[in-house]
Formats: structure tokens, sequence, C-alpha cells
């Protein structure tokens, strides 16, 4: 029965989450789920790619957060539109949250929009939000057995980062092991390792995602 | 509608736990319920435990986790019984999850029980297992603005343990911000810097459940 309502609660979110994606469509914005857990780097990686593509893209994020608007605040000292959802218990964001957040962006003027969903390496994989892609980060504080033991979060993403590469000399990390079992449990992920405190790597990042999102007004 | 499910939910939840917790005092055992984020060090943590108090405590750990029986197999090499629940995508333990896993323990064989959640720092918090003390696990690695962003982990937990300190020299955390907001939170929460990797920290919290555990067959 529990599972039965859960069912529920995913096939309402599907029906919302292709309505958002819709509504994406028609005004040629490309829109990204970024997901990980708690200090994987999210909003850091945010500030790093708007700093590199604000000239170039009009961007827009959506914080997701359980409570505090901490995280949209950072984001608008970088001078782009940024909406904070609190989620007051919910471990992610869904359809229906993201069409709420909507509302306080002119959608006209967006050609790419970040959703930073909620920290966690669970939920947020299993509901859609009407993204094109979503993409994963993780450090390498949190351990080479990760995509064994999290394997759905691995499945859904096209993109992995691995960051903060910048700590690998002081940690036990296989990195042969994780990237061999990110690649069993999703042979199409495209994994790009960096520290976005050092910077090292975020080229890659920056180009795959300049390709998605084309340029500003185009 | 959503949240009554919810509600429903938790309070089914309630019942069994409440029910798991008589079995556990019957029986005269302390059970812990150890709580993090991937890769905060859980399972580190509970080897070390584990090596410290076997020959004072007749321990068992219950290990949730959403896929792999890695875990268990971790502790198993310590000559203890484990058991591993595998969630099949739940973000959480449940009381009716761990109240499956008993069976298959000899709790007549047991003073100390150690429940290792599923790693995720936002569902666990909700759920009650039968537990005396919720323990929860952060690495330093996580950022200091946690206890801002998740603040229902810290409000629930009776010792807050916080890991990797061996990092700190390589990382921006700022330790009195981090104490003072998981205090604002939670004042009782009573909180251990530790390394699990180098061992320093660690005498406190073995301190801690030494007392909370008392002794074997006592």
């Amino acid at each position: 029965m529990e599972i039965k309502v859960v069912k529920n609660i995913l096939e309402a979110n599907e029906v919302i989450a292709s309505q958002n994606r819709t509504l994406f469509a028609e005004k040629g914005i490309y829109v990204l789920n970024l997901m990980g857990s708690p200090g994987a780097g999210k909003t850091t990686l945010l500030e790093k790619t708007i700093e590199h593509l604000k000239d170039r893209n009009r961007i827009a994020v959506i914080e997701g957060d359980i409570a505090s608007s901490r995280d949209a605040e950072r984001i608008a000292d970088h001078a782009i539109p940024a909406v904070q959802i609190n989620t007051g218990g919910a471990c992610h964001l869904d359809g229906n949250m993201v069409r709420g957040g909507l509302k306080e962006l002119n959608l006209d003027q967006i050609d790419l929009l970040i959703v930073e969903n909620v920290g966690n390496l669970v939920c947020p994989a299993e509901f859609k939000i009407g993204e094109n892609d979503k993409v994963m980060i993780i450090s390498v504080t949190e351990g080479d057995d990760k995509p064994e033991k999290y394997p759905l979060m691995f499945q859904v993403s096209t993109v992995l980062l691995l960051n903060k590469i910048d700590l690998l000399p002081y940690l036990d990390f296989d990195m042969e092991k994780f990237q061999g079992d990110a690649l069993k449990v999703n042979p199409k992920l495209e994994i790009m390792t960096l520290s976005c405190k050092t910077g090292e790597g975020l080229d890659s990042w920056l180009s795959w995602i300049k390709e998605k999102a084309g340029t500003k007004g185009s």
C-alpha cells in the first residue's frame, strides 16, 4: 500500500514535469537539474559556471533547500535571477515545486536555467522536474564505493562531476574502481574530474554546458 | 493530500518503532541509530567502535543501504553479527524494516545494537526505529553551513560527530560558525570532533558509548 502511494505521487509528478518541459521548450530554455549530497560542491560549481557563462548566456537559478535562503543569496551575489524554494522537510524538488518557482522568473529573458536540487544522493533522482539533463556532482571525500550503493542517481544522470580532486593526495580513493563501477551502472555516463577550488578540470565541464545551452538569445 | 499520506506513514511508523523499543528494553539492548550523508564515515566509525568495544560488549549491527551488501560484509569481517537491509530505493530505514532485520539476530546474545542508516542527511531523521539515541556523523568536507540547511537531523540527534578533522588544513571550514549554528538548532547537542582515520578525538566518543551501553551481559 505504501508502494502504491509512492507510485501515484510519481505518476502525478510525471504529468507536471512534462508540462514544465513543454513550457521550457516553447521558451527556448535549456534546463539542468543539478543533484548531489550535501557538501558535494553544487553551489560552488554553480558560482564558477555563472562567472564563466554570464556574458554569454542569460542564466537563472532555482535553489532547492530544506530550509534557509543561503544558497540563493550566494547566487544573487553574481547578479543573476535566483529563486529559493524551501521544501520544508521534503528531501527533493518535484515538478510542482519548480513550477511554483517559475512564477518568480521572466522566462522570456532566460536561455539557461539551472536547478540546484536539495542536497541528497537518493531522493532527487526519482523526481523529474522538466529538465533536459540531470547532472550529478560527488566529492572524492564521499568515497569510491558510492556507485554500487546509490545506483539510481548514477543511472539517471547524463554527466557525473567528480569534485574536490585537489584532496585526492590526502584520501584513499580508488579512481579506477569508482569510474569502473559508475560505468557499470550507467555505460553512457560522461565522467569529468575537477576541482571547483583550484579550477582544475573545469574546462571540460564548461565546454559541455556551452554546447548544450547555446548562446544568448539564440 | 500528499502531506496527509506522509503523516499517516509517520504515524504507522511510530507504532512499530515503539514496539521495537519495548522489545529492546525487555532484552536489555541499548540501540543506536547512526545517521549521516554518504561518505560521512559511518561504516569506518562503526569498525573503529567495534574494535574497541567487542571484548567488552556483545555487539550486533544492522546495515541499511539502498543496494549492495558491502557495508555488512565490512562489519562481518570483525566477527560480529551483521544484517544487511536493502531498502530497494527508500531513502531511510523505518521501524518495520528494522523489525524485519531483528529476525536474523539472537537478541538474547546482544547488549549493543548499532543501526547504520541509509546515507542521507535528510530522510532518516524523520523515522524512528526504536532507538535509544540518534547519533549523526558529518564530515568537515561537507561544509560549515549544514546546520542551517539541514536542521532536522541536528535537532533530533543526541550526539554530533564531526569527522575527518585531519582534512581541516586543506579546507575552508569555520569551526566556530559550524558549532555555533549546530547549537542554535539544538542547544543540548553533544558535539565531538574526531578523525576516524588518525584516531584523534575517538576517545571521547568511545567513553560516551561505553557509558551508554553498559558492559557485557550486565
